[in-house]
């Protein structure tokens, strides 16, 4: 049994040559389907049509989120229940199968540790080809290059986005976004992007004093635009 | 006067469709040519020609390697003469040009600020397309996310490499390595890769105090067979 794990980028126009070479190969596309109107399942399915591959979604289990205490247990519980859901079709079904990953599996993305989950239970050979992450399309929207000049960028979650600041950061690519609490930040500079690639598209930038009233703005039109949003930004200290 | 940064990724395979429709519409790519054995130029003329577009190369200034305090300075200087050579061709030909940036540009490329110099000198408009960068070619090659469940990942230059650590960071991707030094660092992980994408590729991983032969000798290989070597890689410290 095969899977491959494929980056598609933030949408068709991002699947490379090699991702629709190994789609093409594959036999079905494994993919979860929230109990909302599911609008990532609907992307995927547009990707894998165009392929003439054909979608097998599954229930996405319920995540706990009530205790963010333990956010790696919560998450470790979420993904043993998308495991089994997946290795019932498995065991079901023959044949290559693919997962279209949004953006890149290497950034905040779970589905290669679901799959390492899945080839301890199943005899299963997998690969991952890589994606355009989020971070890379915010910096080419912008037009900027994620660091200064041979600096580092810190790439990290809202959640962390506070001790990456306390222990001296100052050049941080946030992910996983959630609420956005910019306190005490005014002075820094930020380049944000809200539903990056689609047509509910938010970009802004500048001071974060400045912007924030507008950022906010385009973060709830792009939500209302959509019915979803996911957003990434670059957080630079004043020089 | 238009400009497209163009993101490839790291060979054809990696050329997304909207990097192609741009590439398409382009009337020439302007690229450098060192005075040596080119092969990124000659990776550039695949592209170029795959899809009918012709390559202006202007040859590559000096850059000065012997200051390497001074390091920004040293990048500037090569910058401008950089810049003054584009502008020299932008000025005597027509249309719409195109630089093909190998991986991505937001990642430790110079392209886009040339391209900034550039506009404040002629009337240019300018965009830029995202490609696939080395740490996410790394991460697939090896499967693996580049950082723990909801943990950050420093992404640095190995001229930086023993600061982050100092300063307490446990999982570094590192680019423009150069030589390699990890003594110290016998016990952390690493997952490393040379020449990615290209068929002078190799990859290692492993605990660094094992694996570092293996490695070094890889990354001669890499070497051997291509004539040039570049890697990338992540570290992570031990749990």
């Amino acid at each position: 049994m095969r899977i491959r794990i494929l980056g598609v980028g933030m949408g068709p126009q991002h699947v490379t040559p090699e991702v629709a070479d190994a789609l093409r190969g594959c036999d079905y596309v494994l993919a979860v389907e929230k109990t909302s109107d599911d609008r990532l399942l609907a992307a995927r399915r547009t990707i894998a049509e165009r392929f003439g591959v054909e979608v097998v979604a599954v229930p996405d289990p319920d995540r706990d989120r009530a205790d963010p205490a333990d956010y790696p247990r919560a998450v470790a519980a979420w993904h043993e229940a998308r495991v089994a859901a997946y290795e019932q079709v498995l065991r079901a079904r023959e044949g290559t199968v693919a997962f279209l990953v949004w953006g890149d599996p290497s950034l905040y993305d779970s589905t290669i540790r679901l799959v390492e989950q899945l080839a301890q239970r199943l005899p299963i050979e997998y690969d991952v080809l890589p994606g355009v992450s989020a971070p890379q399309l915010l910096a080419a929207r912008h037009r900027i290059v994620l660091h200064a000049v041979g600096e580092p960028v810190h790439v990290t979650t809202a959640r962390r986005l506070r001790g990456a600041i306390a222990a001296g950061q100052k050049n941080v690519c946030v992910m996983l976004t959630g609420s956005l609490d910019l306190a005490g930040l005014e002075d820094w500079s930020i380049w944000w992007g809200a539903n990056l690639g689609t047509d509910s598209e938010r970009l802004v930038a500048g001071r974060v004093g400045d912007v924030l009233p507008v950022l906010l703005a385009g973060r709830d039109e792009a939500k209302a635009a959509a019915g979803w949003v996911m957003d990434v930004y670059l957080l630079r200290a004043p020089s």
